[in-house]
């Protein structure tokens, strides 16, 4: 009882150490992480030196190297390439005009993932306020003609204004193709009045495939005006959208080998793919810097963690989810060993809430406490893995969210705004500091019990 | 005695009856202008009816047609169209792209005016951070290259900062050329981080032409960062541009004919060409449509002004102001008899101050009374007649400046931004209401005369 009693206290005493050491070390990593321009200086390189890097081309093959080279310059301890198959999707020439009743050009870009027009395409416009309109709508409306979809998006600060909207992008182009249109115009998804369409996959149903782009709203907005007049309106659309199939990239993924748990694994996720519009600053190079950024920070402190911390830059997020895919298909036996997933790949916003914390309590509360100065807070809500970590979490690997404000993302996002510039630095290193700190937690916390 | 006393009398009466009846005019035009919709109902007719209107277009003999049959429509006494010649120019297909050391695309426009590479250009890039550091520059810096210039322009509320970034657009070409530069690339003159490129005109000197476009502020950004790594950056620049020499148009003029003194004239302007790249509803189309409106107001008072009230929309501003030279270009004793001119062609912000204001006193004095409610105040700065109206005023025809604020004019100025959806009603029925009673004031007061 005596000798019991003796090895309990020793006990509580190493972990007590332990746990205010941890503990340190998180807060040292917050202060860190908000005092260094580490995560910035990796987004304006990947800005400036690759830039726009659609899955599968000469820019993305870099964007690889580059993520290669960088985890290494970083200090990671591992860093390896996993293959990643999939269908590209190359955007061509792309135009549309008013032809009728009074000509004029329309910002319009191709949807990721649309066929072509093969050469122009002439028709009438017939318009819908919305998805279920459109579904409402009898074949004679629509035959022959090209569909316009212009539901608005509205501005929330948990970005959920996207998910309104989404299926018009997704989904319009088939069912308008099972009524007989020749194609689908929507109004862009996004917030601003800028005159800049904004992309974004469309997804084919198995029925016929139309051509399927997004205008401007001020482009949406004259569309609808001209057809108030009750005159039909004509439009020329003519979109070379190209398909190339069995593709190759890479997810890029960097380790910080646990100390006393190498096999268990802590995850930090971005995708490193981008649209081809921008350079990919927002969507999702703050990602890929700040994940990129934690593991490096954590890298350098006193102690490697006792877990794994490992950065996985996924390939082809934005047209088909292959990386993360890829990823989830490895055996159960592996990902079992997985103790937790983030993903950041929701605009540039700073985080505010930490949502679907761990099952186990005393950590939670630990994240809590040192993620309060950044302004993060338990708020209660179910919260999302992310659309690339969801494929792990679907493997019943544990996930948590911090959630960002992503009032202004769908200002830019998918469209030729995403540039550098929109980048607050110092949003940018108050998520690296919730990721290093997360990280750092769940990666020295004495179990990690999977969650339900 | 007695009798003159009696006339001098009735004289006072007389005129303080009309003074009266004019105030209580203004006044209402006033109340009118800021309770109706008109000037943006007529807004919304040009630019979703005809939209971008570059000079010489086909889009632009429309937009002609459109304004008379507008003035018609509202009740003017006389329309008229007033020919004008010029050398037009017109976009073609243009494109640029960094190509070493990180192909990235750059979103670029030609300089209105710009000749054309002739095929792809090839070349190195060198920056200077303003025109006076590349004047500095030896030949052997810029022999064979293609001169970047990267001033930021300034945001001011009377859009001042444009004048102090306008020479690198007018004269930076030239400049280059002289020193044995390849092309001219500026940052956009604009005072938004959008992806987008605001063309403008290029003035040539008489020396060497080269090609001359601009780069969004993002892609500058890109530009200096790349070359802040000290390796060499080269550019292919694509830009398609042609000139049409003997090209027609016409000034529109609408006249309320005034009871009284119908040869003079109080006259307001805007200009009715755009550039091509919006659909030219900030620059000019607010313009046209308050002068229009105001007339119209003017047009429908119990009685007529005692001096004809003119609203002349000029051709071709956007690209040699040739629309204001051939107005302007009357003979002495016609432009004798026009009492006042002023121009609306600085944006779509309120009204904030009056400038240059007549040398009659007490209608200067009438008119700031009447101008106070819209917030509208005499600030004693010199002001200008405007880019067209400058013309006219240099022949020696009294002008006064209804001052904008211009703060956001530059976000969307001379850009693909430049639509209807950023003109804020409230804002143009302000401008309306001022338009409106000054030019009501001045075609009523008892002499009008000359400044010096």
């Amino acid at each position: 009882m005596r000798a019991l009693l003796q090895t309990g206290a020793a006990l509580v005493l190493a972990f007590g150490l332990a746990s205010h050491a941890v503990a340190g070390t998180a807060d040292a990593l917050r202060q860190q992480a908000l005092a260094s321009s580490e995560a910035y200086a990796i987004l304006e390189s990947l800005t400036t030196e690759i830039g726009a890097r659609p899955a599968g081309s000469e820019a993305d093959a870099r964007a690889v190297a580059w993520a290669v080279a960088k985890f290494k310059a970083l200090g990671y301890d591992k860093v390896t390439t996993e293959p990643v198959r999939f269908t590209a999707w190359r955007r061509g020439a792309e135009s549309a005009e008013v032809t009728g009743p009074s000509p004029q050009r329309l910002a319009v870009t191709a949807l990721g993932g649309s066929v072509g027009t093969n050469g122009d395409l002439h028709a009438d416009v017939v318009a819908f306020p919305s998805l279920p309109a459109l579904q409402a709508a009898s074949p004679e409306q629509v035959r022959g003609k090209i569909v316009i979809l212009s539901q608005h998006m509205e501005r929330r600060r948990d970005g959920g204004g996207y998910a309104d909207v989404l299926p018009m992008r997704s989904n319009g182009a088939s069912i308008a193709a099972r009524k007989g249109a020749s194609a689908l115009l929507i109004r862009s998804l996004a917030t601003t009045d800028d005159r800049l369409p904004h992309t974004g996959s469309v997804i084919y149903d198995g029925g016929a495939t139309i051509p399927a782009a997004a205008i401007s709203g001020p482009d949406a907005d004259l569309l609808e005006r001209l057809l108030l007049r009750g005159q039909p309106v004509q439009l020329r659309l003519n979109l070379q959208s190209t398909t190339l199939t069995d593709q190759l990239s890479y997810n890029v993924i960097g380790d910080i080998t646990g100390r006393e748990l190498p096999q268990e694994v802590v995850m930090l996720s971005a995708h490193l793919d981008s649209w081809d519009l921008g350079t990919g600053a927002v969507d999702d190079g703050f990602g890929v810097a700040l994940t990129m950024a934690a593991g490096a920070l954590i890298k350098r402190q006193p102690q490697a963690p006792r877990r794994t911390v490992r950065v996985v830059l996924f390939a082809n997020e934005e047209n088909g989810f292959d990386g993360a895919r890829t990823y989830a298909a490895r055996p159960p036996s592996e990902l079992a060993c997985h103790r937790l997933v983030l993903e950041s790949d929701w605009g540039a916003g700073r985080i505010y809430a930490l949502r679907h914390p761990p099952a186990d309590t005393a950590l939670t509360k630990q994240m809590a406490q040192t993620l309060a100065p950044l302004g993060i807070a338990l708020d209660g809500q179910a919260g999302t893995p992310g659309p690339d970590a969801r494929f792990v979490a679907e493997r019943k690997v544990p996930w948590l969210q911090l959630a960002q404000d992503a009032s202004a993302l769908f200002d830019h996002h998918h469209s030729a705004n995403d540039t550098l510039d929109k980048v607050d630095p110092a949003a940018l290193a108050q998520n690296t500091a919730a990721y290093s700190v997360v990280a750092w937690l769940a990666a020295n916390a004495p179990a990690m019990p999977c969650q339900p």
